[in-house]
């Protein structure tokens, strides 16, 4: 084992087994030292969630000799990221990333990401995060295309040290390498997803519903990560987890609260 | 049935028929025609979960001529304002309300929690939205002692109306109704969990782990929500769904991204 290098643990939310963690895995055993504890089964939409009230089970899945440590978690990412520090690394790592997700996590949609909400609870321990998702929700999608583009944006985080608090998602858009024409850095695009409800009944008469929607993005900025994606960019949005709205306290600050 | 009267959705993640709700029910009762759903079983560190992988139920639990339309639904809190919105309720609600929590979620807890999620999934959606916790972990817990608080809140909410696209996380610590000083517009305490994993056997020889820990607050302003409870106050932090940390693109942008 090289002492110079970094130590970077990898987890996601579509799994353990999961073709863009192999991506993320392969990419980063190249410039560092690899842990690997990911979900053993797929958390997408799980948002930031934690298990407190459930047992966790950790998996080593990994060989005595392979040359990375991989565990899977019966857990969330979170959950994942939790375990992985106290009880699988021996020291705490100098990055996290997670994904390669299949599927976006732009825009409003990182309010729901499992994979965000892994690299949001290192960010949270202090540990450097970014989280990586690729606008191809095909379990067999391209992942090779973005590779260089992955070691370039974890090199220079690495080299240059994220802001304190301040995690990325960087979301690719669905091209081939040489149609890829750059990465820009962007704000959230103000979007939401338009629901829809598929009602159906149970064999035995009983109603039950599905869960899906339409996005609409109505923030046409070109400083979004939206744009950037649709213009053949790779988006880079920094990410914060102190949620407070500064802009709004004065205004709330005018109201009659202790009369 | 008044038409003056506003119209309030309620929805928590302790589960419907959990005391803290009902506290919310009867004081959101006296002031506006209210809809209640909310998930049929404890949803608490869901995090922005939604179920997209899983079928939804929703179920009727008020009688016909009960003055409150109440469901349980299946999934998260953030399933449940969806569902609310779409298949329950007549038009879209004045206001959502979340709660009132059994325990905090003050500082970072508003990522891991439930109860906010629900309020922050009414905020994306348009709808204005508070979510209520009281610092008491106890299922009997004393919720009597805030009620007038909770009315005075939700009244200027509805009068003042919220600035848009923001969120109000209230939290009340556990006192007298007469030993609370006040309400103070906060700002989310940097703060964290320090995990402790309580690892175990199980019959058969397995290990499990338990997933606990500490509340560790280091950021001792007197502008926060932790420095407000501790010292008698109500804290509101108003709360944003726009993750991006404007303060970080400046420094990204001098990073070597497109060399």
């Amino acid at each position: 084992m090289n002492k110079t290098k970094p130590l970077i643990l990898i987890t996601n939310d579509d799994g353990v087994s999961a073709p863009g963690i192999n991506t993320l895995i392969a990419v980063m055993s190249e410039i560092a030292e690899v842990v690997v504890v990911a979900p053993d089964k797929p958390q997408s939409g799980m948002g930031h969630a934690i298990t407190t009230n459930e047992t966790l089970y950790l998996n080593k899945i990994s060989l005595e000799n392979d040359p990375v440590l991989i565990y899977s978690c019966s857990g969330t990412p979170a959950d994942c990221v939790k375990i992985a520090v106290n009880e699988v690394m021996k020291r705490k790592p100098d990055l996290c990333v997670s994904g390669i997700n299949h599927g976006s996590n732009s825009a409003i949609n990182v309010i729901y990401s499992g994979t965000m909400s892994g690299a949001i609870e290192a960010g949270i321990e202090g540990i450097p995060a970014i989280g990586f998702s690729l606008l191809d929700f095909d379990w067999n999608a391209n992942f090779e295309e973005i590779k260089p583009f992955v070691r370039k944006i974890t090199l220079e985080a690495l080299e240059k040290k994220l802001p304190h608090d301040v995690v990325l998602n960087v979301n690719f858009p669905k091209l081939k390498q040489k149609e890829i024409k750059g990465i820009k850095i962007c704000r959230q695009a103000r979007a939401y997803w338009k629901e829809k409800f598929h009602k159906r009944k149970t064999p035995q008469g009983r109603d039950y519903y599905w869960l899906s929607g339409d996005f609409v993005n109505e923030d046409h900025g070109e400083d979004t990560d939206e744009w950037a994606l649709n213009n053949g960019y790779i988006s880079i949005v920094p990410v914060q987890f102190d949620l407070t709205a500064y802009h709004a306290t004065q205004q709330l600050n005018s109201w009659n609260w202790n009369e």
